[in-house]
């Protein structure tokens, strides 16, 4: 990516071990994510430009001599950050705090809309799959590397339990997932904000038992009647911008939780509404390499089928057109097969 | 309180039952809060003023004819706010979330810095005391009316645990509980964030391993230096101010929580720093009433002495130069003997 809206397909050299931690990935399925949208919407022009893309599976290609848990052949998941897997905080599943923390496709980081790409901490990043490269559940295994994941993460922070009444803000593909993670955690009643035809009623399969398209004020009068007055125990916020954390707040319960994953596009959360309401506002990026372990089987078996938010696939050439289809909401998420 | 620095004692007609769920409670000990500053130092002028006061412990004077849970000449708590003791939120612990909630001395209600006072929803706010009306233990069992309880809710919004690190923002009579709280609840360093040499040495008598004095980046550095690098992971937030909120989200450890309790005396908390930290921010109006019987038999049995946090005791025609003197720092709390 040069700029906004500027996204091009370029030559680069193929990826080599550089540090002995390292690994290099055949990217097997990458995609395009919602959180690349903010770029491709306001990037300034840039001379080297970024490579993009933060999600993939693929098949380890070659190890540094001190990568121990993969092997070349191995098909992988590729969480969106790096971690090293040892530090204090990948200990305690943290993973996005790791002291050796990066981000793929950002600052300068390579990216996975690529046919490669060199993995640092290639033990503590990458976690290996017991399926074969081209496994019907591909698409599925594609979102333990950050949607399902971060929707998890959202349902998490949100404290979705059994019988309680939750509500996620956002329809995008982290939103969707969202339902699922709040199904899978048994909330009772699963209230979509959202307004896309097509992305609502992927919802209502995935569980969502209400939906919401008014915004502001009116959203958040219209869950309260839906939740017996007083609003939802849990929120999932999926969006990142003032209006949906404002809503996100205000549609809480007294006592409830806001588990915000939207990347923060904004400055600032109100101080009294979730003051006086006692609502908890946590969440944060989505330590998804820690949660593959839960989620997995759950995918394996084909209990949750966060795949089905993939409704479009492209080549690497088709990558620029995706970016578009996307930010047109033409197309709720763009796999890339390289 | 007619306005800012305008503190006078009027006589008012004595307090009737008006509702059958009502009490008419004998005031013997109140007290000024440091929330009652905020109005003092900027309250508009007003020609009817506000009844201030909402902390006490009494006597029942008189009940109405549905009151059944306390009789007259039981001694009692008086919670800051009224809660009815039935409704979902009560039921759930959290009474300041009552669908009948109202606070004392706010608002138009009357306040407890006063000889007398009617009690609301009697049954559900109030709690009686198995000491007599004179006892040695009055003062601490005053402070479970909101000091205590407010601190002890910071210290479990923040989420204090056995042998973890915990930070008190606030050096007044709510931190000074804070640090008490997180100690009962088992953290093993408590840094309290304070500048005042007669409450840091309290602070330090009930249990602060260390004292940070500086502000705003500096202390930040500080904390982070005295807890291993990467900051506490409970904060306890007493303040209530922008750069307050600020620094307790930045002194937080990466997966830490803050537990605000402060009144927000400012609009908007940073939404990116708690965010890619993954901080969770908890807390609001303590529900003091729910935590009497959890802090109660410490008290009894003086495990805890948060009645140490008076350090002047002064009649009704007191009270005016007891809000100056909490005003310029002078006493930590005052304690009103009508």
């Amino acid at each position: 990516m040069h700029a906004a809206g500027d996204v091009r397909i370029e030559e680069v050299p193929d990826p080599a071990i550089v540090e002995p931690t390292d690994a290099v990935l055949r990217v097997t399925r990458g995609c395009i994510c919602g959180s690349d949208l903010w770029p491709y919407a306001s990037m300034e022009p840039s001379e080297s430009g970024q490579s993009m893309g933060h999600e993939a599976v693929g098949v380890v290609e070659e190890i540094g001599p001190e990568v121990r848990a993969v092997k070349p052949g191995d098909v992988v998941v590729m969480p969106f950050a790096i971690s090293d897997g040892t530090c204090e905080f990948c200990q305690e599943g943290l993973t996005t705090a790791c002291v050796h923390v990066g981000f793929f496709g950002n600052n300068g980081m390579n990216g996975a809309q690529a046919e490669a790409l060199r993995i640092p901490s290639a033990d503590g990043t990458l976690y290996p799959l017991p399926v074969a490269e081209d496994d019907a559940l591909m698409p599925s295994l594609l979102t333990l590397s950050d949607v399902m994941g971060t929707g998890h993460h959202a349902a998490v922070a949100a404290k979705v339990e059994p019988g309680k009444r939750a509500a996620v803000v956002g329809d995008g593909a982290v939103g969707l997932c969202g339902v699922i993670a709040a199904k899978r955690l048994g909330a009772e009643q699963i209230i979509l904000l959202g307004r896309h035809p097509d992305r609502i009623a992927l919802a209502r399969e995935f569980g969502a038992t209400d939906v919401v398209s008014e915004r502001g004020a009116e959203a958040v009068e219209r869950v309260k009647e839906l939740s017996g007055g007083h609003g939802v125990h849990s929120v999932l916020e999926c969006v990142g911008l003032d209006q949906s954390v404002e809503t996100a707040i205000e549609i809480a319960r007294p006592g409830g939780a806001v588990g915000r994953v939207g990347v923060p596009q904004h400055e600032a959360i109100p101080a009294e509404a979730s003051f006086f309401g006692n609502v908890t506002i946590g969440g944060g990026p989505a330590p998804v390499r820690a949660y593959v372990e839960e989620l997995l089987p759950d995918v394996l078996e084909g209990r949750i089928e966060p795949g089905r938010v993939f409704d479009r696939t492209v080549g690497l050439d088709g990558v620029p057109d995706g970016y578009r289809a996307m930010a047109e909401r033409e197309s709720i998420k763009v796999m890339v097969k390289p």
